[in-house]
């Protein structure tokens, strides 16, 4: 795809991180990753975009090291879609998306982030390094009833 | 413009965020905001992108509330951009969006975020709620040998 890239912004890591989850719908098929969707049909049926677009997007994802494609089915063969530990890691910087959507233009979140050890809600900040912070696998999105 | 919208989810904080911010350069216009750049000629020298785009972005911007456009001469008529307490708000997504670029893309980052009163470096990260955090205006993101 032409101009995914930015000229000139090579040692910007916002810059960078665009040119790999920036293009449309990518950030969403990653979070419907981490809401545990793996497969095609899924995420095909979750965002109701064209499929070519799909093959694209999630062709990219693995080729950046995003998304391990697995087999799950030899006949026919079939392929599911898994977020690495890079992938993983972009658990901060959706929250933060999510959360400034939801503090200025969601009317009303139907998620909450918590710690699962003990549901304690959960943000995303700026801290001092050397703050205790969680990991990625310390926490859930889950429905905000639950 | 078409399809900048995600139908289907109006409920999800990262794709109404998306919806806003999600548009091919909306996201670098912001972070050179951030690093005080306001005017037309020096958000298009710093980014070198073509200036019915910048226009168009800019425009979007200032009528999604995350700059104010301000009359800065009179004859030639002339205004300036600035960053909201909306637009400020992207602090966190945008150095969360740095921080995972730095990890695991950038090799040589150029700059490091700190807090302005005692230059201790900063991350981004999931905190439980009720831990001490910093606001925007605590801190800066420097050049790193500075």
């Amino acid at each position: 795809m032409l101009n995914r890239e930015y000229e000139g912004q090579d040692r910007c890591g916002v810059a960078k991180t665009l040119e790999i989850v920036g293009e449309r719908w990518t950030l969403l098929i990653v979070r419907d990753a981490f809401f545990g969707l793996r497969r095609f049909e899924e995420f095909q049926s979750s965002l109701g975009i064209a499929r070519n677009v799909l093959t694209d997007r999630l062709n990219r994802l693995v080729d950046e090291g995003i998304f391990d494609r697995v087999l799950y089915s030899e006949r026919p063969e079939r392929f599911e879609y898994r977020l690495t530990p890079k992938g993983r890691d972009l658990t901060v910087a959706l929250n933060a998306l999510r959360e400034w959507g939801e503090r200025h233009v969601v009317e009303d979140p139907p998620r909450v982030l918590r710690r699962r050890s003990d549901r304690k809600p959960v943000t995303v900040a700026l801290v001092p390094r050397g703050t205790k912070t969680l990991k990625p696998n310390e926490v859930e999105l889950v429905p905000r009833l639950a």
